[in-house]
């Protein structure tokens, strides 16, 4: 078993220098943005996640390293897609790739980046190949499900937690669980194990969409990375705004529409105003709630894995490191 | 052996019938322009190829459909982003996908076209899957550099012949050859066979555009299903305007450039000079060599191939084909 900051030190070097020699490959103007997209940054948790499930089967991770690669390609290819389609200008603090490059750059880098994937993956061992494959490419399509629905939502008078929660199972959790379970396939581990880290994975990814919800109205901006209350100015549909619709009394609620639908506000002013509202209707609370709920369903599957209990240390820290910031 | 046609219904019915259930999978907006896309048609050349060469080595091509649909879909997936990128409204006759759903649903339904290729391609026998997805993945970037030149040219001030027909090798030619060494690899053929068939399908694909380029000018709008001279109105750098700029006397030379940089201009009066020129320097003729030249360099691998000649009729039909329409 190998901890999160070791993987994540090997994997960024390894993965450094697989930048270097794609920013080098021509045509540039096809390979610069795919290699600018990637050297920014981020926190490489689903490669380091699928290695770390290796390392509990397997005392040999880093074979798994193309996969792992495969992951944060991908990964970061719907990231690029994604910016276009919500036009978001800025990603990481830099800007994002369709307004440094253009967006047809913008498109074909990302087509090329999610194809790069694949053809990582390919490198896999051969009698591994066709679970990971079929794993990895139905989870990539329900990434695109979840986008999908995520907006439609923005336009959709009304979402309900539910039709919430099923979009973020599609759009974030089934990544973080097709990291964990493609590390334990190649890696050997027995069907079972594979599924417990999936469901695992799968309630973990979950609380982390529903802390980052809560972080982008409660949390500290140095911590968070990101504007505090972003989504509020934007009408964001997330657990809080669902919730507080469907929780609040008719004048907290009328208070709440009103503020959406005004096009012209200081931004602080409405953000107070919203967060009063999301913690005074329980919406706040609600989240959090939820947020424990799917950790703990997460942290029932990680008891039932047949490994050493000392082996589920650093997935513990993981998941419990998700409630901690939400106080 | 089996012909094209008997392929072509057979393989045209499965894929219908995929196309419905595509259509009808949730979410509808997502998956509604993939079916849309699909069902327009085309003429399956790809998958009748890959089916063919599997016919040609295994008396049992049916069982290869997933990778044929791979196929077609990866194809349809580049034309309907690439439509995207050239602000292009008509594909196919109707609408283009980005026209009729928006550029957000263009974007993302390409995206999961793409993904649901590989995710086909899992469905290859497992002892296969490891080379027939290396070929598959690593054809793909190549059709996606491909793309990448092919835009860089619109603004380039000047393109040489063979910068052109590398860019044609990968933008099209790749994707024909990688076709056929599918189906061949699926179908257990030995590694020379392969090749053979793979480097066919690449000097018959550079050929079959170079063809496309030569009746834009000089072919019929019936059988050509184009518009003739689309090309030469939008300044296309094909491999008549490219060699006419190299092959022309001054004076020509300067009157090309004169139609390629006027902005308001009667199409036919533009259609009629610019053809008159590519007549005049030798460039239409050139083209019809390099045409044949291609043509001759597939015919040759396909002698090489080590199966009986009376299956080598198709084939060679197809080839022939292309220099039967170019007068």
């Amino acid at each position: 078993m190998l901890s999160f900051q070791n993987l994540l030190e090997s994997f960024e070097k390894k993965f450094q220098a697989e930048i270097q020699n794609i920013q080098k490959t021509a045509p540039v103007k096809l390979y610069g943005p795919i290699a600018y997209s990637l050297e920014v940054g981020g926190k490489r948790i689903r490669p380091v996640l699928l290695l770390h499930a290796a390392s509990l089967f397997s005392s040999h991770p880093e074979t798994y390293f193309p996969a792992a690669a495969a992951i944060e390609l991908f990964h970061n290819f719907t990231l690029l897609h994604d910016d276009i389609m919500d036009h978001a200008a800025i990603r990481r603090g830099v800007q994002s790739v369709h307004v440094k490059y253009g967006e047809n750059s913008a498109i074909l880098s990302g087509d090329a980046m999610s194809i790069m994937s694949f053809r990582l993956l390919s490198q896999c061992e051969p009698e591994k190949l066709p679970s990971v494959l079929d794993l990895f490419s139905t989870t990539a399509i329900e990434v695109c499900e979840g986008q999908q629905y995520d907006m439609e939502f923005e336009v959709k008078d009304q979402v309900t937690i539910s039709e919430y929660l099923e979009m973020i199972r599609l759009k974030t959790a089934v990544l973080i669980a097709c990291s964990l379970k493609t590390g334990a396939l190649l890696a050997g581990a027995d069907e079972i194990n594979c599924q417990l880290l999936y469901d695992f994975g799968l309630s973990i990814g979950i609380a982390f969409q529903l802390q980052d919800d809560w972080l982008d109205v409660y949390g500290e901006m140095r911590s968070f990375g990101k504007k505090i209350g972003g989504d509020i100015c934007e009408n964001k549909k997330t657990c809080l705004l669902i919730s507080a619709l469907e929780m609040s009394d008719e004048g907290d609620r009328e208070k709440l529409l009103a503020w959406t639908e005004k096009s012209e506000f200081y931004e602080q002013e409405k953000i107070d105003a919203v967060r009063k509202i999301f913690s005074g209707s329980g919406a706040a609370n609600a989240t959090k709630e939820l947020m424990k709920y799917y950790h703990d369903q997460g942290m029932e599957k990680l008891n039932q894995l047949a490994i050493a209990d000392a082996d589920k240390r650093e997935l513990r820290k993981f998941a419990s490191g998700l409630l901690s910031r939400v106080k």
